[in-house]
């Protein structure tokens, strides 16, 4: 798929909105809601799994686009899905009870992070902007899961027992700790937060290669120190995702926050020197010879506009790594709101055949990335402290401090 | 040349079976053993000299194939090289009393660690396969040079006088080291299995770039500390295989033991990273715009399936490397059983340019490795103690131990 | 623009002379002296800004042809230029002193390093060779600007106040030091010299990153640790130039020679270590999917060209990187003296996009640099100390030492 030319130019708001509109009505159309047989539909297009993580991170991007353009129809997707899942959630009990495993088992036993982290965090989110219906004892038990059920290596970091038994995988610094981020914000539990943050600093602890400036997608606890890298575009993004959203979840004054802060600047030190020359990144970052992706592309997008909004990344250093990754997104969005380039879902495997290979499509994996990403251009783009100007090859900048 | 997309599975015994039995129908019609006039007849292709270090290659290849198919024809050529080798010795003998340089001068005078190190590898092999006639008195007058005439740098680093006057080749981590450790084997004679050892432990520690994760060709000792890198994939074949060839002949206790099997683990870690989504490697390992090349390929795939066979590399690791790797030299053999894409003879060059262009051809070099590479898929496919399953993404093990 | 496979050999005196002659004559064609209204008349391409640092290159470049082919007509632009300046010195101060600015400012107010530096360099080249009018007035303006006027960072680096508040530019490290270690070469001012010295060391200490063994393109201030790096081929090109350049001017038993030809080794090392298999570098250097770009190339052959003929590199590990450099270079010299594949004038930037995108044409900024590399190969070829063998791979060398 060829890469259209974007432009070197600081994007309008008004541009952003279009896209995020082109998206949305793709979506109306593309995820309905409706139990089909012992399954849930996923759509005429076999791709819009209800209570699946990337609907979760759709749901958190619609809801971040009703706040940046204030259009509360964003919200509509959301809160008809959540509203489902509520209506339905006597029946999902019923079901489990009998012993059978429904099509919304989630709701009411989750089994993996996948299954519950990312639209537990939408839902929060929801929560706080009052959107939506109360999904209460749906977030308490899936908070209640990644809190204390959840698998996790001794020193507790959040893994996985697959592929083997003791597997480190980078994609569940989203999976996690966003919904606990989000719960001790919705509670004011510390216990929430500080394991949200704990968590961000042990994957980093883990996975991130300083030599490189970049994460591999995984490690297996058996033999730590002689693991081959894969720097996976998607798994990166993921973190990239999960620490701002727990930046912004946590406390102001919250004890780790600098040190979160400080290493949102390590990695997206990192992030923005594998940046490519057409503002996309590559499937495996730091190997040019594979494709450019949309979703990893979109999730730096996202983290670095929201870095730089905040203050937490310097708008000199920064918004133009946004800037140029939002113009390159939006030569994959095209008229009627699909979002194309993106891998497939992919396992955390062994070899690079592995990784080059998978496919690259419309995934359903990019539409949250992209949403949350032109939302978050927008948010940067209104920001009365920054003034952006490409123009002279420089951003005149006067970042929200830490502190608003 | 194109690369034929090699499929993403677990090839098959038979299938590597096949492919090996080509190589050696081809080298039995392509490798004759006459004297022509003052040299040796290098056959139709012009391609396969006796007593060549690439020879001595193709020799340990077809021994190794024999053993793992249980196909006794493999030994053919090697057993028949190898007498003629013996029939011709006295004769080698006069000629070079009488003061003139004969075919087969190697035999009895020999002057570099490719003049004798390959193929003295080989013979010793057959010798503990008891394979062949008895090359004694070769073996031992090689073993000798190796040990104690080769020159060697001060702190006893086999080395040579060319390009200049202290030049260490990465290529000699095979041209040397291997003979020695066979010989320990033969002898039981320590101070072989010593020497060879701590050759694998000098290579490692003047030529690997811990930063890079990969070894530079070479090194003039008249500056070590300003050498530019050049990260040429057959010199790391070398070494490769050099080092799985040394592990396997040196004593179960020998002292040296885990130390080098952690070089291979840190190694491996490297080339691991740098395979290109093809499943071969680059001419240049670090430099994906190289072209790709079979004879380091076949290197790697044969040691990292050693490796996962002897239980020196973790399987869930590492075994996916070997089997995407020998998927891809798949492509690189014809129906009959020429190995295309390997790079001729190099030397040790001092300029990117040099490496870049060394021709790309059906060159001797490719063939030995990848009889090896293919020998040791099918050890590490018979392996009771592994279950290779690509299709998950992953590979059950349960690798043998190294104490096997 | 394809590049033409330049063959790999040595090139010969006379093949280079042609090419600096056919630039020699396409520059005196192109680069006239007039005063257009109120503004320099750039020539008939619109290219040619007398008193600009590229014309500065361009003198120095015209005076070192000059000097390595023995042929004087290279002196005649840089002669009718100084000439011209001189006979308009008393009119620019008029104009000056009037408050207005006039088109040869520069003469008598620089208000920057890019109006001065590399003018002034050639400037006293001239003098030391006694070749045309006495600019000395000039001269000691422009060294008094640079040594005492211009903005410094605390440490006393030459930096800038754009973008940026504090902004250190890579290219400052020819704009300023050149200058100084001239200045100081041609009246014995040892704080000139002194300066010189520093300013290499500093921009090292600061913009140098030893992981990749390349300098970043600038650094702002106000967060020193977390720039993602900008590897700009020109701007290592800078460097390059500007340390051969002092280390030329400076007094052989200067206290800071050693440090500095030490550095020199590291950062040619790094710089042989990322040549591209054409024999150019990529306009970001550790980027192969960007363009190759002539500017950078012709730096870094020059740069090398000279250290190997000094003695201050290892003639055996970079005499083949300059050849292979300069004959690649020869492929962007057409037959009527135009030199192509070079990035316009460029900013120091903070995205990928804009690096990637800078149009390459034939530009100003890679005249001189061509004609320092092809003056400096002279130089090489004819030193009595070295004799380059490529055929063997190899060079065999006895280069001046570092006391001649």
């Amino acid at each position: 798929m060829p890469v259209l030319e974007p432009a070197y130019q600081i994007p309008s708001v008004a541009e952003i909105t279009t896209s995020l509109e082109r998206i949305r009505a793709y979506l109306e159309s593309a995820a309905p809601l409706r139990i089909a047989g012992s399954v849930m539909d996923t759509g005429p297009d076999h791709k819009f799994a209800p209570l699946s993580y990337p609907m979760g991170v759709i749901d958190s991007g619609l809801l971040a686009a009703a706040k940046a353009t204030g259009d509360a129809h964003f919200n509509d997707l959301p809160v008809r899905q959540f509203q489902f899942y509520r209506d339905h959630l006597a029946q999902a009990h019923a079901t489990e009870d009998s012993g059978e495993r429904g099509p919304m088992r989630n709701l009411v036993h989750p089994t993996s992070l996948d299954s519950c982290g990312a639209i537990g965090t939408a839902m929060i989110q929801a929560r706080l902007a009052d959107v939506g219906p109360d999904m209460n004892e749906v977030i308490q038990r899936w908070a209640e899961y990644v809190h204390h059920q959840q698998y996790r290596l001794p020193d507790g970091t959040l893994a996985r027992q697959r592929p083997f038994d003791q597997s480190l995988w980078l994609d569940d610094s989203y999976m996690g700790p966003p919904i606990l981020a989000e719960m001790g914000k919705l509670t004011g539990h510390a216990e929430y937060s500080d394991d949200a943050a704990r968590q961000m600093e042990l994957f980093y602890a883990h996975l991130f290669l300083p030599n490189l400036g970049l994460f591999t997608h995984g490690m297996h606890m058996s033999d730590p120190e002689n693991q081959p890298r894969y720097c996976w575009g998607r798994a990166n993004g993921w973190y990239a995702m999960g620490l701002v959203t727990v930046l912004d979840a946590l406390p102001e004054n919250h004890p780790e926050r600098a040190k979160l802060v400080k290493i949102l600047q390590t990695v997206a030190r990192g992030w923005a020197s594998y940046q490519s020359g057409s503002g996309l990144w590559h499937q495996l970052l730091d190997q040019p010879d594979s494709y450019l992706e949309t979703s990893c592309s979109a999730m730096f997008t996202f983290a670095i506009a929201r870095g730089v909004d905040r203050g937490w990344l310097d708008a000199k250093l920064f918004a133009p790594v946004a800037v140029t990754g939002w113009n390159a997104l939006q030569t994959r969005i095209d008229d009627q709101g699909h979002v194309s380039g993106t891998c497939i879902g992919t396992t955390y495997a062994a070899d690079y055949v592995y990784y080059y290979r998978r496919p690259m499509t419309d995934d359903v994996h990019g539409y949250g990335p992209v949403l949350l990403a032109g939302s978050e251009m927008i948010e940067l783009l209104r920001n009365p402290h920054l003034r952006i100007d490409l123009r002279t090859g420089a951003i005149m900048a006067n970042a929200r401090t830490a502190e608003r």
